[in-house]
């Protein structure tokens, strides 16, 4: 497998594609980002955590029956992927409330939720990613209501695994935000990443923050909070 | 009937108490706000203009079935209701794209739903009445998920009757904000107002704005607008 032409160059990861039609090279970017680009920054080794961290999660998901567009690990900061065609969503999940949503409902970050709740947001960096209903969806023809159904029942799915896998590592999902494609027939997959800079992630014990807020809010060193949840994951 | 303490002062209205438990007097002020309050003027008139058209069209919803606060008018710019306790809910109907929702989704301005949209914001100046969704109006205990299913049935049944008279006066209703309210044993009554401070209202043929848009964005005379609704209302 070769890599080919680049396709496209986001915030965070080039996706290029392949002599192979439907599969795309994903390198990681060792840049940060945050506020819809206003603050960002270059923090070396970034791309090899994301990419590990990412990649794992993926075949953890993948043995419990979650099916995703990863294919392989190709080195320390790139991954083959299954070409889908993104919905434009973000699907959020969240176990407690903290930041977008502590602050749109007024309730203290750290409150459990008595139950998950899947939120959408509409992926559009000019409108700012904003925060729409079922309805909205339909009128912008991003996803049809069975198709929403199917999000829904698979973000929960992967917070259920997910939170079991943090869980076993001494850390609380807080929330997580994913990003579904098509494939040409239709088939729906867990697609984009699962990192630390998609996830809030606290240590059980501590509170400590091993995610993107440690740059967001400039309370630690990112990238140790990132080899924090890399080793830990590797050792269970 | 007599008015005793103040209750409550809002940007809008003055509510009092009478001698009787559960009745209110409503006065209505000549105040427009916008933007949540950073805009302000004194517009002389639009009490009575607003006092009178919410009256009208809450005795044309009575005659359709359709139960609110509304007691009787009580003078140019008063007007007696049933006190409720009000859920902190902004029920938004959408027929066409207006305002907030044309900003969040990138729609233009203008572009008719293909069908009616309701939408949930949550009632808190501080937080600056965010739009929520069903998930949060549980979690925030605004209301239960039946009153939920109750006020989305109660205000779809108010589009279909208020858009039908002001395609009768050829206004089209492009949207419009409830507020609901409940009774001690727990009825759930349309409550606040209807006006053109609450609803967009725009001349069939011309698209003139006959409502609160012509303050918020300074494009015309808010009691010619207001006297124009008025006027056409009563004599249909
Ligand atoms: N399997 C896939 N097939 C096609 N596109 C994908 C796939 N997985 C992820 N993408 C898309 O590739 C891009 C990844 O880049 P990155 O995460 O850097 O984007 P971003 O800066 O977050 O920008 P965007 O707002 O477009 O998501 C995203 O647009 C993402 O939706
Ligand atoms: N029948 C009723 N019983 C009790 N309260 C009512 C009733 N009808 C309306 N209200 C409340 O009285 C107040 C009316 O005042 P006004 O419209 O001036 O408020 P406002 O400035 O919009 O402020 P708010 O943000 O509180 O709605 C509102 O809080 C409204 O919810
Ligand atoms: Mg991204
Ligand atoms: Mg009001």
């Amino acid at each position: 497998m070769t890599k080919q032409d680049l396709l496209y160059e986001g915030k965070a990861k080039r996706i290029y594609r392949t002599e192979e039609a439907d599969t795309l090279w994903v390198e990681y970017k060792d840049e940060a980002t945050a506020f819809n680009g206003e603050k960002k920054d270059t923090l070396l080794g970034k791309a090899k955590l994301n990419n590990e961290i990412s990649s794992h999660l993926f075949m953890r998901l993948a043995e419990q029956g979650i099916p995703s567009h990863f294919i392989r690990r190709l080195s320390d900061t790139e991954q083959l992927v299954k070409q889908v065609t993104i919905i434009p969503l973000e699907v959020v999940v969240r176990n407690v409330v903290a930041g977008s949503m502590a602050k749109r409902l007024g309730i203290q970050e750290g409150t459990a939720l008595p139950r998950p709740i899947v939120e959408f947001y509409y992926k559009d960096d000019a409108l700012g990613d904003p925060l729409i209903t079922e309805d909205h969806i339909g009128l912008l023809e991003a996803a049809s209501q069975d198709e929403v159904e199917t999000l829904k029942e698979m973000a929960l799915a992967v917070n259920e695994q997910l939170s079991e896998l943090f869980d076993g590592i001494n850390v609380r999902l807080i929330d997580f935000k994913l990003e579904f494609g098509r494939l040409k027939e239709g088939t729906i997959l867990l697609a984009d990443e699962i990192s630390p800079d998609t996830c809030r992630l606290w240590d059980k014990d501590t509170n400590q923050r091993l995610d993107k807020d440690l740059f967001r809010r400039n309370i630690g060193n990112l990238q140790e909070g990132y080899q924090e949840i890399l080793n830990r994951l590797i050792t269970t």
